[in-house]
């Protein structure tokens, strides 16, 4: 019988949390008691109210690998969980993975697709301290964040007469995907910076941070504005009005020139394209800080319009449901 | 067109949440500040360190729907998540779960299988506070439970010269797979244990809490206790000696009994079986409380060995890895 050549040699699973432990054990992170290969880990006693989300990345669904390399896969799986944090202006405290691989998966893929695990746990200061792995026909990545809050930004907070913000960009992702789904796409820098919004999106955890005091409910932009906001405006028991001058103001620059070239309506990508991971958070007007853009207001009532030329309305569609597809 | 039936109708998300808060609300669980519905779930701050782990169970590999409910299904993947906590020594605290659902199965489905989370988190005090779910080709688990524990019990604290001990059963659920896996199966009192600790599996938290001052090292049976046992071994740098009459004479009648009808040695179900959740523990002879029996003990040096006859050795085999399947 012939070895099957490295690069696809099945792993088993004593090498996959080897490789895990190489790769996440961060050096005693803080507060980190017991990390990666116990049967559970252990951290130091948290000093606020915890916070603790899952989102589940999965191949054909959220991602295809024609699109992305495992390491972007990796990265915006982790980012994607992260940012349900920022929304809840939660400081992150760490992460559990699990992942299923297909059969022909290999230690070197696994070595991809967790380098971009790792950088992402880096980058938002929120270490991976255990996993689970598993075969599977599908590639999957399930990641379950930690954080704390001393005062938690529920959905459910919004009052009529707070300001609609807007925290990042939208549409950018939506853009790229766009372009990765057009062979021999143009390569300018707009173009560059929608796909690597698409690849690479990055969980505003410090602007999360800073919206805590200030908003009185949040959300993140996974499915596009528009569906996000309409939630937070439902669980608040309040009218969203979006504003599209404001809203059409608040676009970059990046996000008008490729959706020229693709024949699409900038605010259509903005309020309906998904996985920017910006924020929507409602506040009142006087404690707006200025990387927040004011896009529209909320009101007593139900529903969330378009408001256009200051008074024609039209209703907000759904937003990107990754679940129907 | 056609409506299909109401069985196969297909779930959107909002659905999929709405049953979720209606299953796993409880009417406000102690500590939980915010449960299902939100970017995340909020509990009060723990008072002693926290315990984390996610544990996948994945149709086809951990279970097949002709050997169990779903409400079985769902029961046993959040015990086994649960049983992890138990062999830390820790109090749950918590729980998320993340759900990939095949595209036709059904909100009668998925209130099957959400039953039988509930009934495990409420056995277990374990409240679902959140969740994701999402479509895929295959019905997966994945759960993630926290718990506080104030001296966490490591794999890695064994020392030569401790007793090894066994705390609940093993080998039952083995001894029910094989059972369900013959077509025509007897159906006596013995084999009915034997299914349902397939089935129905039990964290044994309580069990942990009251090894977690008594012994030096604990984990959790998933995969054999052979397999399990010598991981804490090696993980302790120690060597595991178990004795073949000691474990012999912990085997429950029901095991012996249906091993004798499958022709299979109870010992070896005992040994190579997995997915019963009993725990193995390293303790000081004087500690071990009467319901933790003595089935070896630990030494100087390193391996895994079956002594038999209170001499001759044979090393342990590899334990059922459900990661090579």
């Amino acid at each position: 019988m012939k070895r099957p050549p490295a690069a696809s040699r099945r792993l088993d699973e004593a090498q996959a949390v080897a490789l895990f432990r190489r790769k996440f054990a961060a050096p005693r992170a803080r507060g980190v008691l017991m990390g990666i290969g116990d049967d559970a880990a252990v951290l130091a006693a948290p000093d606020a109210p915890l916070v603790v989300t899952v989102d589940a990345s999965l191949e054909g669904t959220h991602f295809r690998r024609e699109f992305a390399s495992l390491t972007d896969i990796g990265f915006r799986a982790f980012q994607a969980a992260a940012s349900d944090l920022a929304a809840m202006g939660a400081r992150p405290l760490a992460a559990v993975s699990a992942l299923t691989l297909p059969r022909d998966f290999s230690a070197s893929e696994l070595e991809e697709l967790t380098r971009g695990q790792a950088e992402a746990a880096r980058s938002t200061a929120c270490p991976l301290v255990g996993g689970n792995v598993a075969r599977s026909e599908q590639l999957t990545l399930t990641t379950t964040v930690l954080g704390t809050a001393e005062h938690p930004l529920p959905r459910s907070g919004a009052r009529p007469d707070d300001d609609c913000w807007l925290v990042g960009d939208v549409g950018l992702a939506a853009a790229g995907l766009a372009l990765l789904q057009r062979p021999g796409r143009a390569k300018g820098s707009a173009e560059e910076r929608c796909v690597r919004a698409w690849r690479r999106p990055r969980a505003l955890i410090a602007r999360g941070l800073a919206l805590a005091p200030l908003a009185h409910a949040a959300v993140d932009v996974s499915d596009g504005l528009a569906g996000d906001a309409a939630h937070l405006a439902s669980s608040s028991r309040c009218r969203l009005v979006l504003e599209e001058d404001a809203l059409r103001s608040a676009l970059p620059a990046a996000l008008v020139t490729v959706a020229r070239r693709l024949g699409k309506d900038p605010v259509e990508l903005a309020l309906y394209g998904g996985e920017d991971y910006a924020l929507v958070a409602a506040g009142p007007r006087a404690a707006r800080p200025r990387w927040a853009r004011r896009v529209g207001r909320f009101e007593k009532g139900r529903g969330a319009f378009l408001e256009s030329d200051g008074e024609r309305r039209v209703p907000l569609g759904g937003g990107f449901d990754h679940f129907k597809r």
